[in-house]
């Protein structure tokens, strides 16, 4: 544990006790966002084409996606670790040190952790984001028929990514895949006026179903308007494609930064206009 | 999912929003004491002698522990859970069932969690304590010289009854191994005075140290004093048994409720009076 500390630092004042103690304390005001994610080898990512680096970053990136879509403030990341006995002192620290990249890129600080063995690496990450109040994170559940529905950045990149690492390849789509990065700005800069926001970690065909029920409406997509990363061809993929940790946000067409793919309507379920056929069925990963 | 938050309640008004968005939301004040911890099937627990409900129990009882060693309020609970293909929906609700009972015991809501699929049961708790500023939780750190040390409860009783679990056992001692009851009350009751606090899940003579190391002290121990647990007859196992989830307290001789086991000096490191041949080397659980 002291050599996970001495790879880590305190980011924030709000931090009064960190690794050492059996909590950390954090002084508290306004509300607070948390989430918790776990990632394990062989279900997750597969260690030998993810480094330790890797799984670290990758881990904290999919906690830290949830905090962008409340619009909240990262805060802090606390991760717990399940060592295989094939993983020593040397891949605890690189692991940390590959979620600690990710953290100082993004002002959150890694407060606490604890390590056990166990017969695969498993990564559990809870993380805290902040906001002055309770009502300034966005739920799911806020779309109403009228608002618009657009995504950040682009789409099908992790999944083309995986793809290519697959097959032994490298190159940005396999950085996406490995290395992905929480839209943190993006989710605060559109929290003050997005009515419903959520983070596409299973694709948007089945991400879209989620808000869509959540906040009992419809969605109204067009397929022809979905923003591919750049070496992605297959608007199916960039539809279906998971982790790719980019923003699916309603709102008004004043929100900024967000490509324009549809609609919110009255009724229910995610229907696909100007799609091949077979769309309807489009589903990412299921749980 | 649907079925988790069905088996779990909403304990706090704090809890503005819970399973079935990107992230819980709690209204923050004060300060807030965090602590993880992870458990594994073969490491911390055995599936076949501890049930699903045992090992959720468990999970959240480790957790909470630490929150109850820092004399927080217990608040919020957050499970990650790993499900080998041995386990089926039913053994899942199953866990959340075991820790919604102790949850409930305690006021506790278990506001979240995560779900995947790996090779053995695994269960990752996050848990939030608050209290209303950062000094009011008690580390590790402030036992001087001249301050007494005390324990809550009696010990032994886990590890007798691991060994008693082992040969086909049942009882009271057995009960103290599946199913620990965190120090909560205790916890906050002593956190106005004590200068130091700790919960034992590694075994006094390890936890002990870490204690002296943190507050720069030396803990002088008389083991004729230490409160066996009925059914235990060894002073070794009281002293280095694991996860008695006792609190090991310093400070003064008006703290309440506690069995005084000796004193805090100058210096560093344990010390044994009273005591076998042999005690300076005891030893719990050393990660």
């Amino acid at each position: 544990m002291r050599a996970i500390r001495g790879a880590l630092s305190v980011r924030s004042e709000r931090v009064v006790r960190w690794i050492g103690d059996d909590c950390a304390v954090v002084r508290a005001g306004g509300a607070c966002a948390v989430s918790t994610d776990v990632m394990v080898d062989g279900t997750h990512f597969r260690l030998g084409q993810a480094t330790p680096e890797d799984v670290g970053w990758r881990a904290l990136a999919g906690a830290l996606s949830d905090i962008a879509a409340m619009g909240g403030e990262a805060g802090e990341a606390y991760l717990s670790v399940v060592l295989p006995p094939s993983m020593g002192d040397d891949d605890v620290l690189a692991l940390h040190r590959g979620a600690e990249a990710l953290a100082a890129s993004c002002g959150v600080t890694i407060a606490g952790g604890d390590l056990a063995r166990g017969p695969a690496l498993t990564v559990a990450v809870t993380v805290m984001g902040w906001a002055d109040a309770p009502d300034a994170f966005v739920g799911r559940d806020g779309a109403r028929p009228g608002d618009r529905v657009g995504v950040t950045g682009t789409l099908g990149a992790s999944a083309a990514g995986l793809a290519l690492l697959e097959r032994g390849g490298s190159g940005p789509l396999v950085e996406r895949y490995l290395r992905p990065r929480p839209r943190l700005e993006e989710g605060r800069a559109l929290a003050g006026q997005a009515t419903a926001m959520m983070d596409l970690s299973d694709g948007l065909a089945s991400d879209a179903h989620r808000i869509a029920e959540a906040s009992r409406v419809g969605l109204l997509l067009d397929a022809s308007r979905l923003p591919l990363a750049p070496g992605v061809d297959s608007v199916e993929l960039a539809a279906t494609g998971g982790e790719d940790y980019e923003l699916l946000v309603c709102g008004p067409d004043t929100l900024p930064g967000l490509t324009w793919i549809g609609e919110v309507v009255a009724g229910e379920g995610v229907e696909w206009t100007e799609a091949p056929p077979g769309a309807q069925a489009w589903r990412g990963f299921e749980h």
